[in-house]
Formats: structure tokens, sequence, C-alpha cells
């Protein structure tokens, strides 16, 4: 099997791969929300790309998660803060989610065979899923609006350095451009994060404390799997 | 001054600054096959997109350049190899020139306030030559069809670090992701060129010898500038 990394959604039609899984990351802070909202018991997540088609479900009974550019859409019962999507809020709710960056990420690779969310979250039991199913693998940075991103890329680094370790077989430069950055980064994850540029727009907003937890492996064994057909989330 | 870095030519709108320097660079093997020919004492050469537009020059009395995919097009005069353009053949000459990928991010740039282009051959002329223009740089990758590659990339970290030492700014993540790649390089270059997917198709073309004279820092101190009114390369 063969892991690919595909640093921004724009370059996604050139690395698309037939029956392979999709792994969809925009660790600030979009994917690190989804798994903390199905880790709190959310029963599922529908991901729109527009503001106006979140703010339609309102009346349909279902909360809704919206941000733009870091920030919470005054109609939203939550940002894309993590810590927001707690059980008592969540638990057994259907949530439909827009935010700046990750929700495009996601309908980019409508035609992989499956497309699961990952975060350092969740990130072992992502490859644990793909290392059962024994598929090729495509790793989706999300990206800052198109452009590359550090963090997505160290996401894609790690998840693919634990799949080779288990016999997989990097599909060229973009995957070794990744595990190579996630080699200098691995042992000061935070660390690294301070020199790129979302971190600067999370402590502009107070938002530390997400930061750190969007950077702390393995809170959650929840792979939250898409559904093209329903257009939903849900593990 | 701010230096910043664009992985391929299909993300370039995104990084595009006004009235900057755009340093394009395909390290394997135009645009050292470009500094090599004005080395040799080429008068100019013209970049042109396809193998067709390149053929009409042989009547106009142009020497021509072609190559796809690593070989010589049958009806060219030279290929893509550095060392084809030597000084009795190319001197004051002027060449039509066509590459799988080089002219391709040439052309991208064109809204681009200067377009040079860059080598490891002249990478110090380079740095030199914007450092004197005190202008607002971005490194341009070809990439391979669109795709990232790893040669480019670390161009692209290569020249951003030289900046960075004097003076410049690192744009944001693309940048650092360059400059930590190159960070890992810099010490065994043909090493780590050893690890990526265009080093293989150069030894499958008994090309060794190009990968090698293509890696080499500082051979030349030409400076090729591109022409938009004109389509022409000239120093």
């Amino acid at each position: 099997m063969i892991v690919d990394v595909c640093l921004s959604p724009q370059l996604y039609t050139h690395y698309h791969r037939a029956n392979s899984i999709v792994v969809v990351v925009d660790i600030f802070r979009a994917s690190s929300t989804i798994v903390s909202a199905f880790e709190q018991g959310v029963a599922a997540i529908r991901p729109v790309a527009s503001i106006q088609e979140a703010e339609s479900y309102k009346a349909k009974g279902w909360l809704i998660g919206a941000e733009r550019n870091v920030r919470r859409c005054s109609f939203a019962d939550f940002g894309n803060s993590p810590n927001e999507y707690t059980a008592d809020k969540v638990g057994n709710q259907k949530v439909v989610f827009t935010t700046t960056n990750g929700t495009k990420a996601l309908h980019m690779a409508t035609e992989a065979d499956q497309i699961v969310i990952g975060a350092f979250t969740n990130i072992q039991a992502v490859a644990d899923y793909c290392l059962k199913q024994q598929k090729d693998v495509v790793v989706l940075c999300s990206g800052w609006e198109d452009k590359v991103n550090v963090e997505d890329s160290l996401f894609a680094g790690a998840l693919a350095s634990i799949l080779i370790k288990n016999g997989y077989t990097s599909a060229g430069d973009s995957t070794l451009i990744a595990t190579t950055l996630w080699s200098n980064a691995a042992t000061d994850l935070s660390g690294f994060i301070e020199k790129t540029e979302h971190i600067k727009r999370l402590k502009n907003n107070n938002l530390q404390k997400d930061a750190a937890y969007c950077l702390t492996l393995n809170l959650s064994n929840k792979v939250p799997f898409y559904s093209k057909k329903d257009n939903l989330l849900t593990v």
C-alpha cells in the first residue's frame, strides 16, 4: 500500500487515487473539533460550505457550529473551538458545521472511496483504521485559503511515518517533505508550531488553550467517517 | 522585505505579490539548463509552452531545445541537458525552449514585476540580485506536473535562508517548510536527493551526470531575466 500527501485542497486532483482512503485534516481547528465532538457523543455532523446554508438548519432543529476567520458566527450555537462541544450540549444531537477551510477540503475529496477525519487527537486510531483496511491512503491537508500550512503538513508527516513504519510505501516527494518536516518537530511540536502563521491568529483571539489541545496526541479513538450520500459524518 | 515560497505553479495566484521579484526554479533541469546556456554565451532564449510552437521556429533560423518526460524531442537541436548547450553551439545564438514543467511556471508568473531564473548553479548570484533590488521575493517552484517536488522546494529553502540571513522576513508557513527541508539536506544535498522521485527518472535515462551538475552550487554568476513584452530571457 501507498501513502501520499496532498499539501493543499487545490492540488487534490493531482493526488487522487482510486480506491483510497482520504484522511482530511485541519488541525487548527476543524478536524480537531470534529473529533472532540464525537468523543463527547454527538450523533452526527453535517459539513456545509456556506454560512447561509448553515443558518438555514436552525429552523430544522439542528445545532449549528459556524466559524469564519477564527471567530464564531453570531447566529451559531458553537464556533470552531473543540472545548465548546461538551457532552451536555452535543450528546445525541445533530450539528451542522461550517469553517473557513476544513469543510472545503472535505468536499474536494468526494471522489475518494472512503473519507475519514484525522487530527493529532485521534492519529493512532486513524492509523489503525488505515492499517486494518489495507488500502492506499492520501492525507489531504486543508491549509489556509488554499495556501500550504505547517500544522496540517506536520500531521500528514506524522501519519505517513506511522504507516511507513508499518509497511506502507511513500508515494514520493510530498510525502518525503511532510515526513522530513515531522522529524524536525516531533520532539517539540508546540515549540515548532510557535513559528507558524496560524498560532498568531489563535493567540490574537486568546485561543492558546485550543492550540495546546489540538496538538495533543491520542485523546480519542474515534474515527469520524464521511458519507457522501448523506453528506454526514458519523462514527 | 519579505520572501515567500510557492510550492506548485497551480498555487501561484495565492502567493502573488505586487512589485515582487519572482524567482522561477526547475532544478531538474530547465532552470539549470537555462543558466548553463547563458554561461556558455547564448544570446537569448524564448520559452514556449508547446512542442508545435517550438518546432515552428526551425524555419526562422532559431536553434531549438525541446524536451518531454526527460527526453529530447526528435526534431530538436537540444534536449534539456545543461551539458548540451556548449559555447561552440549556442554562442551568440537564439534558442527557443520548451520543457515538461519549467516553461509553464514561467508563464504563470507573468504578472510579477520582475522574473528571473534560479538554480543551485547561480543561487548566490540570484540572492545578490534580490538583495540589491530590495524587493519582496517569491520563489516559484515548477514541481512535476503541478505536484510538489523536493528539489525545487530545497532550492526555495536555500535561497530563502540566504535572504533571511541578510534581513528578509519569512512570509510564513511555506517558507518555513522549505527552509526546514533545506536545513535537513544542506550538508548532503546529493544524498537527500537520492530519496526523491525525479532522480529515478534521470537515472533511468542515464542522466546521473546532469543531476550532479544541477546540484552544484555557484557555477555561474548569470541571472537570466525574463521580458514579458518580448517573451525572451536574456542576461
